[in-house]
């Protein structure tokens, strides 16, 4: 038995439809997202090409949408997915310490960018990680570097700093408000990672930074490396019209799969991400 | 000078949306469609997946776009497109008697029920046709049968019986109010269109009607018939993922495209299209 018939990840305009089609298909749901739903609609100043809505401010269409949630008892969980298993029957969805299992993956993180520090890739799963909660336990008596894009990430932070001997936050956004003894906040600009074979320093626009590790954590993670061997064209996961990437199970929608980045075009493939789920877990019951 | 930027065929939500986004990016449309926008719009009961409306009925939410149209000033010309014409470097659309030129073509017009009459498309040019006014000048002194599947289609009829000697008018729709010396109205039940090499008569559950042509008036005109060598994949428009057909220039949205047939997805595909039909012309400026 899986916890959930499917798991969506990110609670953008592609992920709350893809959820709201789900449900009303009667199917069990996990929507990982933001309270706050999603940053880029709630900073939108004036919306005027979603059908039915015009001259509407960000934050007004985040509440109609929130509302829509509401109407359907659709609650967004506001953890952050680390990792997609493919389980071969199922998938796992890891969050910090919890495991989740489900039928079927929406993926609806939002567009990706992917400005890699230089030596970042090469250095990936050598000192360098993107999830705290993940690999915090391999940081008793050790300092690991943490640079942060998001304040939601503090919490990341906190836990990784209950192993660690020490936690170097450079935080990535304005007015951190991250505590603990053991932490302390650094405003330099990370520039390169460094280290031969593994990681050693941060250089930054301030002089080096000498640690055990760092930990890059980015409002979103890239899809190839939430979901290994997923196949993207350079930014975006490439998609067939039903929304299918292709690993069988796995579904893409929104800024994702690609350009135009509108909320509109998001929620239309969130609506088809989510049918196409559901038929992928209809189709398995007849086996 | 072409008279229109882009004309958007359809006015149901994948036509809306087009509309709507090819206004804002400053381009001059045509929006052909129905005036009450989409019979299937009017006619859905409850639509709850269509994100930010929950829970409302397909009335509103056709006011809700038609507010939205107002807001830019947008305005459905009540016409039915007859055929496009690809001129090379402009296409021509034809309604009735007239002749519309453009840059680019949105195919907005919904699903197609391909249930041709038997004998109906090995007689099609030969005493068959889909345009009473495209044609009508060819049946002085003739006798023309009309099968007419929407009371939109009275007028077209009634052109042509200023130009025939006798219009025998089929209704599939209730309470027919076309009116003309020369028009009967026949309550018959067409099954099958009759000729060796050009139509002779109209087989009917209460005998045959002989005649020298016969008008199928249907809501939708078929895309392929619409524009002869677009690609298609039974009684869906092939698209890529920017909504283009395999004719330059020429986009399709929403039903028309495949399923899931839903308003969402088609207000989506809608906003691509329109943006794909903006590039377009925007790339042809700069050669």
């Amino acid at each position: 038995m899986t916890d959930y018939d499917i798991i969506i990840i990110g609670s953008g305009p592609a992920g709350l439809e893809a959820a709201i089609t789900s449900v009303i298909r009667h199917k069990k749901i996990l929507l990982l997202g933001q309270n706050d739903l999603s940053s880029k609609l709630r900073k939108a100043h004036i919306i005027n090409n979603y059908l039915g809505f015009h001259d509407i401010h960000g934050p007004e269409l985040a509440d109609r949408f929130t509302e829509h949630l509401q109407s359907l008892n659709i609650e967004v969980t506001p953890k952050k997915a680390a990792a997609v298993y493919d389980m071969g029957d199922s998938f796992a969805v890891q969050s910090g310490a919890e495991m989740f299992q489900c039928k079927s993956v929406i993926l609806a993180t939002g567009v990706i960018t992917k400005n890699l520090f230089p030596g970042e890739e090469e250095l990936l799963g050598r000192g360098v990680s993107y999830c705290a909660t993940c690999d915090a336990a391999l940081y008793p008596d050790k300092t690991a570097i943490v640079i942060s894009y998001s304040k939601n990430e503090e919490k990341e932070a906190e836990f990784l700093a209950e192993y660690a001997k020490k936690v170097i936050y450079i935080p990535m956004y304005d007015d951190p408000a991250i505590s603990g003894d053991n932490v302390e906040i650094v405003s330099k600009k990370p520039l390169e990672i460094l280290g031969e074979d593994s990681f050693t320093a941060l250089r930054t626009d301030d002089g080096d930074i000498p640690a055990d590790g760092v930990f890059i954590l980015r409002e979103n993670i890239a899809p190839d490396s939430l979901i290994p061997g997923i196949e993207m064209d350079q930014t975006h996961v490439i998609v067939k019209s039903d929304m299918s990437t292709n690993i069988p199970g796995v579904f893409a929608c929104g800024d994702l799969t690609g350009p135009p980045y509108q909320f509109i075009k998001s929620a239309g493939e969130g609506n088809i991400a989510a049918l196409s789920a559901c038929a992928f877990i209809d189709s398995k019951k007849n086996v």
